[in-house]
């Protein structure tokens, strides 16, 4: 099958790619749509040692199901962390931190960017006939997004700074919109801003941060510079949500961060369901992030496109 | 008046002290016992620039109180942080950190270690009879622990690690451990493993220290290996208090913190209501703490005594 190939943080495009042989329990998937996120990007540059097929965000149809033949000919989406469901962070629910797990096309699992697919079951989400591909792709995304919300009680009366307005940034200040609270998004490049705007989302520069005024920060620039305008943004005993993986350590002052009695949360994938929700009552519409498609043949051409500054969603077509 | 004096990270015994003159509101209190705490062992050290009366902790009698008469000859305690009342953050009910805060002996407020101190009367809470001088005396040392429940509801199946036996980590192991949680507490010296044991709480050393397996991590060494070790135990979607300042910054992996959706809450002072209660129905004893009483004469020696390691609390009597 065609399809993208990472190896020694150099991507080829293959066109010999060996089907994907289904392990007990898995399910074949005909890819439709796949996203480049900053996490494949990352994986090129060498920040993920991973020698396989890149790729974790897409939606398909199911082709080969031998264990699950009701899942077969439907359009499905899919979590990306595939868990054991016996270790004991497994069997306390946390299953996306499974102590085995493996992490599709990041860490001993091949992703998506090919042709065909395979998953558990289990990872699975079935698609509605009302949410279109387009929008579909965006699933893990916007459930990332969501997390945040699954993590913490946003209440309608909070101030909340979202500082980042890229791929995910724009998805998290798009569902905190939803809340009715103060928000405001730190962000620099024009389309953000345009996007932003047409949502009634208020748009700000980091000169115009507050000092110790937000009740809750979101903090997506996984940047140091990010990270300290977001520490200075956020009030005593506020909350500051980190979604960004940052690239080497981070040095902070821990004594204010007890001082002021602050809550650092780490923020990572969330659930699935709700975004497919969100996305079918067309609450949230993630279509207006996309950028451009390329065909599979086309990959590197996406990835240097996707990785160039202020460029919003780049997705991939067999 | 008698006391100790701060001036130049030099601390002095004085037998000539004004009297404290008071503002509107204040009280002035006659001191009967005062807590010598790490806080001030480091102001001497020159991490925090004070120069006045040092001191914090303590019990005392109201001998004058113009504006609240009630108040005369009650045994009190009272609050640290002298707040405004009328900034954004004392309006949102967080007077601890009132943006226009003065602290009692620590920050642009007299302190308490000398025959008579001064404080706003809101401050004040008075001391059952029941409730001893040499216990009353521990009261704000009582309430931080009890902070991290003011924080964070601790369920009675939780894991929970505390890493630091001294006056404050022995004290918040007392107060989770009426919480019937499974509670371990990092401990390497003799007392501080007697007086656990005695309660019947394990004690562990850092070797023993299970990875990722606690669900609640509260880390009072502030140093950096106290906090490596601490963020080593706490699980995936853990959480992990931090309730020592630390000297300096401190360098910490935050992708993994991230990735694995750690919570760190800085925590700091706490509800003065419980902790009078908890040792009112005797169910907290802080007095097995007591390491000595000096003579605020032998303030320098109280000091130095304080500061040798091992020592629990030294208290300073008029």
């Amino acid at each position: 099958m065609k399809g993208l190939w990472l190896e020694n943080q150099c991507l080829s495009y293959r066109d010999q790619l060996p089907l994907p042989a289904l392990g007990r329990d898995e399910v074949l998937v005909k890819l439709h749509l796949a996203g480049i996120c900053s996490t494949d990007l990352e994986m090129v540059k060498g920040y993920y040692k991973f020698t396989n097929i890149p790729g974790h965000e897409f939606v398909g149809e199911v082709v080969q199901s031998p264990a699950n033949p009701g899942l077969l000919n439907q359009r499905v989406v899919g979590e990306i962390s595939i868990y054991c469901g016996v270790c004991p962070t497994c069997l306390a629910g946390n299953t996306s931190h499974c102590e085995n797990r493996r992490t599709l096309g990041i860490q001993n699992y091949p992703g998506v960017f090919a042709e065909y697919l395979r998953l558990p079951a289990r990872n699975l989400h079935l698609v509605p006939d009302s949410v279109s591909d387009e929008k579909a792709v965006f699933t893990e995304l916007l459930a990332a997004a969501l997390e945040i919300q699954q993590q913490i009680h946003i209440s309608p009366g909070m101030r909340v700074l979202v500082v980042g307005a890229g791929r995910l940034g724009l998805l998290i200040a798009m569902t905190l919109g939803l809340k009715g609270c103060e928000l405001q998004v730190v962000a620099r490049r024009h389309k953000p801003i345009e996007i932003l705007s047409n949502l009634g989302i208020r748009c700000i520069s980091p000169d115009q941060v507050e000092r110790g005024r937000s009740d809750l920060v979101v903090e997506v620039t996984g940047s140091p510079q990010g990270f300290a305008l977001s520490r200075t943004a956020v009030r005593p005993r506020g909350i500051l949500v980190l979604k960004s993986t940052f690239a080497g350590d981070l040095t902070l002052n821990m004594s204010s961060v007890v001082v002021d009695e602050i809550q650092l949360i780490g923020s990572r994938c969330g659930p699935f369901k709700p975004a497919i929700k969100l996305m079918e009552n067309n609450l949230i519409d993630p279509t207006i992030l996309i950028d451009s498609i390329y065909p599979l043949e086309k990959g590197l051409q996406a990835f240097d496109r996707a990785s160039s500054p202020g460029v919003l969603k780049v997705l991939l077509k067999p």
